[in-house]
């Protein structure tokens, strides 16, 4: 018999989920895998419906968007710092003046937002999906959400395709239903834009197939109360025959606002014809029969993201390994680099006052540094930075995206000054830091070695560094190397001073 | 016994090389997979010494360059359109105004000059080295050109590195010994310069390894010379020892106004101690004992590459494929959209004039219109622009890499209207036309069928098309497609109606 393990010790997590059409909050405990919610919380701010035609958010709508992160603000005070996560969808991604806003919620919460892409946002919905699902096999989920829907087959806790459409309940509602009138025409018009989109994933996902289709999110929760009411469906069930029963219900309903159905709560009843406009057309791309309501999405992804960071399950390791082999990354070079980068970092950790996170950040980018090569030797720095800041990496957000691309950016060559003033000004200093840290780590291995080389003392003096040389194996090259380093920093405002070592 | 072949036709080809320390000239018969040179010119036209502090090439080296041309015209005025091929390399490559001269001489030659990238060139010359040299086993080719130095290692006609390194015999002199003085010191400088470039790829090209040091470029060839005519080493051949002592006697001339030997033209003699101090450090990086010289460079390979155009040994098809590999290409999708676009573009070409090379690279936009996925699924049509146009791609000129970017960019959503007037407006018309036929193709692929579906009849009005549609397998998703196309198409000032099948 084994002696029983050690109990784990709780975590408290906590999410919001900054959504297109409902903010969420939700606090729970970590133990043994399993989360045991202490607090929920769903507010329907219509953050969509609140885009101009210029895809700006009013005045009215970021208001909307604070008052309710105020009262969510109490629940998450005394979470401890990195066991809160704040992610923004869809509607973020599209808003031109999303930065305003998010300014002001991270003042208000004190804590960053992240906005997250589109598969990032279906990666993190099957995590929370797989982790309520108890019965095995393939499965397929839908989570139509305010301005896009996540499609997601997978196997236990393995996707195996994501892909998030630009369609939902929010948007499509402005698109179709704008002057407030419900017709078979207007319908089908929503179908058909709807189906244009899954025209895109329709084949691919129809062959690899599934056993389970299960959707998510609170259009389809809605639609499965309101069948369940009208006797038409068991509870939790969305049939075809029931949906489409339904869509004639809301078309004879003639208008928006005289939509009123039991089971229907009466502040989803605006959005609610054109998200069964999208589920429609879901049911006739993939030729489904039912659907079975599920509950857990996004924000319970976060948390079990969360849980697993900074453990071989982070994901975030995952996705790099797919890049370091996609590009072909030269192995030795890259953990040399990295192995000097770790022990420059090391000497200035403490007068700098840099932490782990930024430490592992470091070590990313030096590991993916050359990933450009694979376009092109010229402006390869360039070329990896495009590739870091655009790709879809699962379990990154977009500001840990370019804080990677950033430095891979600006890790030889002139410093890049202009896309550096850029950034955000909070971030300004410690990208700064890390980038010129990366620069020296890259020229200390410039002639490639088979071993990481000796590391030169490194000391600061406020932002400036000062580097003690000694002789090494090329000393000519590296003096040259490093006195054209000096003029580069120099260029840039920031010192770097060359020293010989005693 | 085998009756012996017919002989095969013999075209006239040729090509001219404008290098940023000289152009050439070469024409050539080709039959029987040999050339056979007609005529050779050469002009010391130091392109790149006429580059200003700002990267604009002046007026004087413009005409400098101009009748350098107007005198190789003559040479060319009988070659059959698509046997002339003209490419700039690295000084026009980094020169600002570069598009002002290629205009200028394209008006006089009367034929598209194409800038290359490093490494095409790199491949270019070892395709002529290959041909020019009988020997087996894996060689080490190194061409020291006025702006850039390739570093080639291959076997047989197979490269298996290429590398172009931006430092060369004219530019190290404008920035090494720009006060016309020799010096120690100075020689040092520039051969560490030289070395903190080659320290790139040192590790790598000797892991590689090779038996046999080629040099070739004018640099090269005046090396063995003057060492010959001094007795130093046998003709064609460069020793380590020579090496040596050939830097101490130019370094004893001082300056660059008194550099003369034997064996050195006059003409080549201020460019002559940068291009040592670089071939010097390439002796040191590689470890070389001895290099011998061999004729045969970019401007034979040129040659070759034009002979194996559009046959089974196009490389270029080589790197079509290389990049559908690399990022995963869905190849029946792709195939399908390339069968519609080619049964659409036939309905068209004669109407607008299109002609079997456009035809080409609309098949190959076509195979290659959803690389950017494997980035990401949002924006996939930049992303994968953005890899046409960065990659390097044997065989391609950087003209037809803009062509596939722009095909690639325009292929889906609205018409990039500013990026396709940042194009030569000699260009416009007909890149426009191939981008209008890779979207219909696409939309009639939108749903992915197996099979490639039907094309409807399509007709032209001047610019304008129109479509005759038949019912299909998703006529209305169709329907609503084009219609979308309609709209877009006429924001961008194009016509498209649709019209019902009789």
């Amino acid at each position: 018999m084994t002696s029983p393990a050690e109990p784990a010790p709780t975590r408290r997590l906590a999410a919001i989920d900054l959504g297109s059409n409902s903010f969420h909050l939700l606090v729970a405990n970590y133990q043994d895998e399993r989360l045991q919610v202490v607090a929920r919380q769903g507010e329907k701010v219509q953050l969509a419906a609140g885009l101009d035609d210029e895809g700006l958010l009013d005045e009215a709508t970021m208001q909307r968007a604070l008052d309710c992160l105020a009262r969510f603000a109490p629940f998450v005070e005394d979470i401890a710092p990195g066991q809160l996560r704040v992610v923004g969808t869809n509607a973020l991604r599209d808003a031109a003046n999303s930065q305003a806003l998010i300014e002001r919620a991270e003042a208000l919460l004190g804590c960053p937002i992240e906005i997250i892409a589109g598969r990032e946002e279906a990666r993190l919905i099957y995590l929370g999906a797989a982790h309520a699902l108890a019965e095995e096999g393939r499965r397929l989920i839908v989570d139509i959400g305010g301005g896009s829907t996540e499609f997601i087959i997978g196997e236990r806790f393995e996707p195996l395709a994501l892909e998030s459409l630009r369609m939902g309940c929010v948007t499509f509602s402005r698109r179709f239903f704008d002057n407030g009138e419900i017709s078979d025409k207007r319908m089908r018009r929503a179908e058909l834009a709807a189906l244009s989109e899954l025209a895109n994933i329709r084949r691919q996902y129809r062959e690899l197939g599934w056993e389970d289709p299960v959707g998510s999110s609170g259009t389809i929760k809605a639609a499965a109360a309101v069948l369940h009411a009208a006797g038409e469906a068991p509870e939790g069930v969305i049939t075809r025959e029931g949906l489409a029963a339904l869509r004639e219900r809301l078309i004879k309903c003639r208008r928006l606002d005289r939509v009123a159905m039991e089971g229907l709560k009466p502040d989803r009843a605006r959005v609610f014809p054109a998200g069964i406009a999208v589920l429609g057309a879901v049911f006739e791309a993939f030729g489904l029969e039912q659907m079975r309501y599920a509950d857990g999405a996004l924000r319970e992804g976060v948390l079990y993201d969360m849980a697993g960071r900074n453990s071989p399950e982070d994901s975030r390791l995952k996705s790099l390994e797919l890049l370091e082999r996609r590009y072909g990354v030269d192995e030795r070079q890259a953990s040399n680099v990295a192995a000097s980068a770790a022990a420059l970092f090391d000497q200035v950790r403490d007068a700098w006052g840099l932490d782990d996170d930024q430490a592992r950040f470091l070590s990313w980018a030096a590991r993916l540094h050359e990933i450009g090569l694979a376009i092109s030797h010229s402006q390869f720095h360039r070329h990896g930075a495009y590739l870091l800041e655009h790709s879809d990496l699962a379990g990154f957000s977009r500001p840990e995206q370019r804080l990677l691309a950033f430095l891979v950016r600006a890790h030889r060559r002139k410093f890049p000054l202009k896309e550096w003033q850029a950034l955000p000004a909070s971030v300004q200093p410690s990208h700064a830091r890390l980038a010129r840290l990366l620069r020296l780590a890259v020229l200390l291995n410039h002639s490639r070695p088979e071993q990481p080389p000796g590391t030169p003392r490194l000391s600061t003096d406020g932002e400036a560094l000062r580097l003690w040389l000694e002789p090494g194996e090329d000393p000519m090259l590296l003096v040259t190397d490093l006195e054209q380093e000096c003029v580069y920093q120099q260029a840039a405002g920031f010192g770097l001073e060359l020293l010989p070592a005693s």
